[in-house]
């Protein structure tokens, strides 16, 4: 079993109103990469929400009461609490510095996975320009990948991922935030273990697996590459959907 | 930039007093794979539980009152809980089918790590056998980058990798058990991103989303291949630990 992760390189920045499907597959044809059935494409979150035009300049943002009073906990700019708020459903936690909250797609991050760095560019020189994630992840995934399939012609998964916090553990990793044409979740209830024992563990967040190993070779600072190329996912390409990585609230004994 | 996971496959299966380093170089060496200085060997934990020899029957273990209190709450076998409780500093979460504790190691994760599927084979055929955690795995990875890197003269890093549930999030994801010659967390504070802005995401559990890259092409079931090899973890090798990955208690809003 081989597992291979490759940055597509040479991409342009990106630009609101892009064309991502277009400028992934012209980076792969550059770099010589003919996909197969069952290849899934990984694109860092950033560049989808920049090509959707998900940038929020915050002087036009006015702060309510209650972004006043988080950002005086937190001790963040109210006009960004304010934009926190609107993209959440609920707020989890709250400490100096620390604003984490229950986004409207139902997963838990700080800020609302809201981004202030690699923002500017076009857009305007000055810090207040901070990038919202895409409205709707799994139908980005999914433009782009059937701009892909049609282009390859050949079925194809497609990851948008971000960087996230956890409980109990330092450090961000990569996490799947949409996906589209891959399994989020695979289930295998009912397997047997090499001795044909039932197994224990038998819900594999493969989808995160995923993102987690393409967000190591994407980087996080100035070497950063927004799309990976990943050869040899292990599962069966199907329909699937981030609601299948969120644990329901009422089955979550830690919020 | 571009990151390889591929299975040593063919080895044996592991018994306690198994030199572990040995077999791995042998089936490296049958699959012709050569290392190089900054190539990773990432384990699953139970062969190195059962290289080490910490398979328990739970025949011979007597619960305390409170592993008979903990066994009533969650509907598990009174002397796997009692098991679970020596393995653990604390109680983290409980609930019928959920047994969630600090291990001794520091650590969440559910029922400590100890595991019941995969376990017999040489060791008897009933159920009562179970799995404890090696009793130190970054000890486990250092003796056994050792004998790699003499073998192979070349600094290697070694990774040991379990799969936890995680809160918030459906699923198990592959994470850090115990590491050598590593860095657990890569630390990117004062890296500037593409346009000179400070990163805001700067600490990137780097070992966390390798184990869960190399998870991934493990599999969970029938087809697991315990020992993965990764060629182009993108940081420099170094000194490392686990203690790295954990969040201190008092740092943690989610205890």
């Amino acid at each position: 079993m081989n597992l291979t992760l490759t940055t597509i390189d040479n991409l342009p920045l990106i630009n609101p109103g892009d064309n991502l499907g277009e400028i992934i597959a012209d980076g792969m044809q550059k770099q010589g990469i003919s996909p197969q059935d069952g290849d899934v494409l990984v694109l860092a979150q950033k560049i989808v929400s920049k090509a959707e035009g998900r940038l929020v300049n915050m002087t036009n943002v006015t702060p309510t009461d209650e972004a006043k009073k988080y950002a005086e906990i937190t001790g963040k700019d109210p006009r960004f609490v304010e934009l926190v708020l609107r993209e959440s459903q609920s707020v989890v936690r709250t400490a100096f510095n620390t604003l984490i909250v229950e986004h409207k797609l139902g997963f838990i991050s700080a800020n609302a996975g809201i981004d202030h760095s690699n923002v500017h560019g076009d857009w305007g020189k000055d810090s207040d320009w901070v990038l919202l994630l895409p409205e709707n992840p799994d139908r980005s995934a999914e433009q782009i990948r059937e701009y892909l399939q049609e282009k390859f012609h050949c079925p194809l998964g497609v990851l948008i991922i971000d960087s996230h916090g956890r409980a109990w553990r330092n450090g961000t990793v990569g996490v799947t935030i949409g996906l589209a044409g891959m399994p989020g979740m695979v289930d295998l209830r009912g397997t047997s273990d090499i001795f044909g024992f039932h197994l224990k563990i038998t819900q594999v967040a493969a989808a995160d697996e995923l993102a987690a190993g393409a967000s190591l070779v994407m980087g996080q600072a100035s070497e950063k590459k927004p799309v990976v190329f990943a050869r040899g996912f292990p599962y069966a390409l199907r329909e699937g959907n981030l609601q299948e990585l969120i644990r329901p609230k009422e089955q979550d004994l830690f919020r």
